[in-house]
């Protein structure tokens, strides 16, 4: 495995490649890598002839008062990881190589980031946005994969992809999770023992939701949107000292609209603070 | 000449071009083409394998007061022009095909966008940039070319493809003059008999700025960026109805922040309201 850490060196690289007619597959991370990213390379692999994985904490998709500084890191393991699971070239950068001038061009992502995790994270998509589309320049790419935990993230950037005519396959990866149920993120790393257990909360709560439409399907009742959301959220542990809803929705999954009907496709979507860590968790009414 | 107007259209053609290795030039206009144009399209036809003339008038870039409505066009000659200068495909298309949907990603200019052009013209350089990237992503273009007359868009373009590492080769043409010096713009089109007379004194600014450069070089006199812009400034007929000053700068060739010091680089550039029509004109201290 190359390991670059170099943009220009990167880009030269991935220049010469898509010259020789090679495909090229991008899995961005933030490091600290699960088996969550491992599933992300592993789908990708086998469907391009060149595997980039880049390891980067964005500072411009932290808001002021987030966990940037904090956010964990394990270089070494990360690299021994990547190593093990065939990428070709693991990218480095530093922040100097990413944003090298002052008043930068930024991307300004579309309306569907204002929604959800962009109303309580107004400048998020935006860093998201911009350092993604920076890393499809330096890579080159011709396939990119993103997990469907961040599923807003995986929507905004297909619709810049498309409304940029960037021409990239864009790969959504299933959403891998402990044995109890959680969804795999650094962020768990925050997690106290207490924590741990109130966070089951949300995968409990997208079952539940599953489970209600599904009985209502078999037994070929109307299930209303509302009377979903409210049975729900009646489930949540929302008065246990240290746990927050910041959000629970059920959204058309393309747009991320309000659904007005509810389908196999419909996505329940939700984000919750326990203690001082951000949760975020989704899922198709049927998986 | 192929003539392609949708945009899935262009984006299958030319990402077959790619993976086939041809290198693909991409000369954006808004029509109604002139020789500064066509002199664009003879620069870098020899350049690259295929050469791609895009004919939009973008509405974006224009403000809510702007000439968009009465933006002059010529379907039928453009095209003529294209194919006798040997464009292989001329891209012309709707509205609908390059903003499909609503509430778009679109791209936020770097700081320099808001100098100059971009003070009186607020939304200039975002509508232009947006358009221009998808016009990138649409063409697969490993080349593109703008002409040197929109100095202030050539700088933004080039620390977008810089700042974006999108790794296209972003030439600059330069300015094609009418025989009297004025530099041709479709915008000229507007101008009545008197006006164009008035037009004259934007290229008459540059070159008296040269030619106080030139001798105060020759007399190895030291001269200030202060007493230049003055010089330049007195020169103008501002005191005639209907023409009305904009900007005169005197720049740094690439951040387009006032300059300090003087040197051969140097660009003076200038925007003027002649009656209803804003002209721009630029050149450097020496040619």
């Amino acid at each position: 495995m190359q390991i670059i850490e170099s943009a220009s060196g990167l880009l030269s690289e991935t220049q010469r490649y898509r010259r020789a007619g090679k495909t090229i597959g991008l899995v961005p991370t933030m490091g600290y890598l699960h088996q969550g990213h491992l599933s992300l390379v592993e789908y990708l692999r086998p469907k391009v002839d060149i595997l980039i994985t880049s390891i980067f904490v964005n500072p411009t998709q932290f808001g002021p008062s987030e966990d940037l500084d904090s956010y964990p890191r394990d270089a070494t393991g990360d690299l021994n990881k990547l190593r093990a699971a065939g990428v070709d070239i693991a990218f480095t950068p530093e922040l100097a190589d990413m944003y090298p001038e002052r008043g930068e061009v930024t991307v300004t992502p579309p309306t569907l980031a204002t929604r959800l995790c962009g109303a309580s994270r107004p400048t998020h998509f935006a860093g998201v946005c911009t350092v993604v589309l920076k890393l499809f320049g330096l890579s080159n790419c011709t396939d990119a994969i993103f997990g469907e935990k961040d599923y807003q993230q995986l929507q905004v950037l297909r619709a810049m992809n498309r409304q940029f005519f960037l021409g990239i396959n864009i790969h959504g990866g299933p959403i891998v999770r402990e044995p109890t149920g959680l969804a795999m993120s650094s962020r768990n790393a925050y997690l106290s023992a207490r924590e741990r257990e109130l966070a089951l909360c949300l995968n409990r709560a997208l079952r539940e939701a599953q489970q209600l439409f599904e009985g209502s399907r078999k037994r070929k009742e109307h299930l209303s949107v509302e009377r979903l959301r409210t049975h729900v959220l009646s489930g949540l542990p929302l008065s246990e000292v240290g746990v927050a809803l910041d959000y629970l929705d059920i959204v058309d999954p393309t747009t991320l609209e309000p659904a007005e009907t509810l389908n196999a496709d419909t996505r329940v979507i939700l984000a919750l603070h326990v203690g001082k860590t951000r949760l975020i968790d989704n899922a198709a009414l049927i998986d």
